[in-house]
């Protein structure tokens, strides 16, 4: 339990991104500050990019006589006068202390921690515009799903935040729809936090040094030694599992708390990988006992990843026991739309690209790409026979094998050492 | 490889039950000794409850001028002379080395291979009726699902099958629907096999006393202290994992072996208390989050029970990463008729006991069984709280609870312990 009466100042929370699970997350946190008014300040900051918007005809918010009706409006202020954000999670209340913020150097100042729920490609420039504007103790949680893989190498989206901003950033990752948390239909999900121990111990008075490199885990050790981070001031309750849990965790929002930000990551984006896998043999009509193969061969092949490729701190636990593994690999295996896409092109004998083009409004899959830069990589690190799922994939695709090739190509690699 | 020249003896192979599943696993096991003749004879005995069948007007085996066709047959006749398991596996041709016999004990006649396959409430008459008429140093693999749990404790069938008859025993269970597998639709599987040390060195000449018991592994060591096992001849090849693979492994079927019995008998058994939970919870349109959740959640109690219970043999991973865990439990809660009942009794309204007279023609649910079994059990050993998804699922069952309740009586238990 967290200690009321010592601490003097409280943790203030800024999301930065307003999309369909960026507004559901704030959602959640918004919730979990009113809550637990001893911990955090109560507003919730949400940088929302900027853009007018029309409220439809059939919106329920729709006033002919009012003039956020009439024309089309600032977002920021449709989500502040109206409670909603009409565009992106529309029909959803949102609590009344969200403040959606255009300017995002605004809406971190002052915050301890940041929650970043933005598509990965804003990241860079995003945070550019924030260098030197955070609080050099502030705390991270990413919730974008994926990895940065080429043949260059292997980057965590965590990892590329925590760089720019030099502050410690954890991940959050699980089977987690968004609207369906939204909607407050129960799930799970797991966070990733191991940031240096002084956070939790709180040795050092407020503005003194920061910790030495010695003192940060394996993973920032590695991947970022020049990184010095500062120390959490004693002043504010500790940022350790149980009060970031308590920041995430609601009744219909179930969280588990580790410390393996890669793997965490990781399954996120190898598990559209596997998806597309599951779609292929589902669409040749193979049934249940081969698309639940393809899902335990490719949980195996992202635990091999990532104790291959981040063996500093992956742990296979964390993609075999929680959501951001086997939960979400599953639900992803079941309806997701690198699943559905897979096995409508199989049923109809067509290309992905065609079914791609036809079902996704012009999104596209994120298996795909994923399938390709992970074979890229494995190739650069010829290691692409260790992979043989995640290979037969890129090689379906690429036309060099065909679904029912599948088996086959598992096969070698199916028995165990004795 | 196995090695072709210095064993001057092969092994036979027999086949005891002849259901759907039995029949399924004979034709696979007829195919790989016709495939290794060096490992193997070419005859697979196959024990038939005897019975007579008449062949119905519509089967395409039907022939009115002959005489097997007019009147009711012997099933053993019938499976003999047409190659095909008309009451419990037709349209499937079977290897015409598989010899149907009613008798049980000629069954097994110098067999050296016995794989057990028929309903678990005939294992204790049929393994009486086994009694010195099995070759000492045989080897069995049982793939009868489940365990027997009760108030008094909880045994594998594997063990009783092992002690009735003084052999070592071992286990095969997967995502496997017997039909699909009889198709030669892909899917894995896994087998449990740890016999005593001495088969693999066979440093014992033929005929040698028995090793002793502390060769055995520790399964068989609390177990069945008291039990002296035959060491395999000489002139025999070894029964290691390769060569037990080789008799079980087809392009269809994919064979990973374990060491743990214990776990890959349990999950078998308790993925269908899971099944019913993920059935709850899909009935009340919660959607794949949820369901996956139920999964995970279910995954970790069953290895949580395999620890506490099978300690000395059990490992988590049989569970997280084998097909007789992950792979089975998913399968179950897709489509089987535990989480199909347990659906449709949420989404009517209706006491599952309804809709399991309705949809299963007299036959029984194997998880409301179990999950009353696995409570009493638990109750005697005081430590309901330690499994909150399968005391839930009882409660459920019971009255006590709603599957509403299922994400309140799994919270508590949601975080992890730092």
């Amino acid at each position: 339990m967290a200690s009321l009466s010592i601490h003097s100042k409280k943790h203030k929370v800024a999301v930065v991104g307003s999309g369909n699970w960026g507004t559901t997350i704030a959602k959640v946190v918004a919730e979990n500050v009113q809550a637990h008014s001893d911990l955090f300040e109560q507003e919730i900051q949400m940088w929302v990019y900027e853009e007018d918007y029309q409220i439809p005809k059939d919106s329920k918010h729709y006033d002919a006589g009012s003039a956020l009706s009439t024309k089309p409006q600032k977002l920021t202020q449709l989500i502040n006068g109206l409670h909603e954000n009409v565009k992106y999670l529309p029909g959803i209340a949102l609590p009344k202390n969200i403040v959606a913020n255009p300017d995002v150097a605004d809406t971190v100042k002052g915050s301890t921690i940041l929650i970043f729920n933005l598509p990965h490609q804003f990241i860079g420039r995003v945070c550019d515009g924030l260098r030197g504007k955070v609080i050099p103790y502030a705390r991270g949680i990413s919730c974008i799903k994926g990895v940065s893989v080429s043949d260059q190498g292997c980057e965590l989206f965590s990892e590329s935040i925590g760089k720019k901003l030099n502050i410690y950033c954890g991940a959050l990752s699980g089977a987690n729809i968004a609207n369906e948390v939204a909607l407050e239909k129960w799930c799970e999900t797991t966070i990733a936090y191991d940031p240096p121990a002084m956070d939790s111990k709180q040795p050092t008075p407020a503005g003194s040094p920061s910790a030495s490199s010695a003192d940060l885990p394996s993973l920032q050790k590695s991947e970022s030694k020049s990184m010095k981070l500062a120390a959490l001031p004693a002043e504010y309750p500790p940022l350790n599992h149980a009060n970031v849990r308590t920041l995430f965790h609601r009744p219909y929002f179930h969280v588990r708390m580790v410390k393996d930000v890669a793997g965490v990551s990781l399954g996120g984006a190898l598990k559209n990988i596997v998806a597309l896998a599951a779609g292929f043999v589902d669409g040749l009509g193979w049934g249940d006992n081969a698309k639940s193969a393809v899902i335990r061969i490719g949980i195996l092949e992202e635990v091999k990843f990532g104790m291959q490729f981040f063996s500093h701190t992956c742990r296979s636990e964390t993609f075999t026991e929680e959501s951001c593994g086997v939960a979400d690999i599953i639900t992803s295996c079941s309806g997701g739309r690198n699943f559905r896409c897979a096995k409508m092109a199989v049923k109809e004998g067509k290309p992905i690209g065609e079914i791609e083009e036809r079902e996704l409004n012009g999104q596209k899959l994120q298996g795909t790409s994923t399938a390709y830069e992970v074979h890229s990589f494995l190739k650069a690190m010829a290691m692409e026979k260790e992979f043989p799922l995640f290979e037969a994939v890129y090689n379906i695709l690429e036309g060099n094998n065909k679904p029912e090739d599948i088996p086959k190509l598992v096969e070698a690699h199916s028995t165990d050492d004795v």
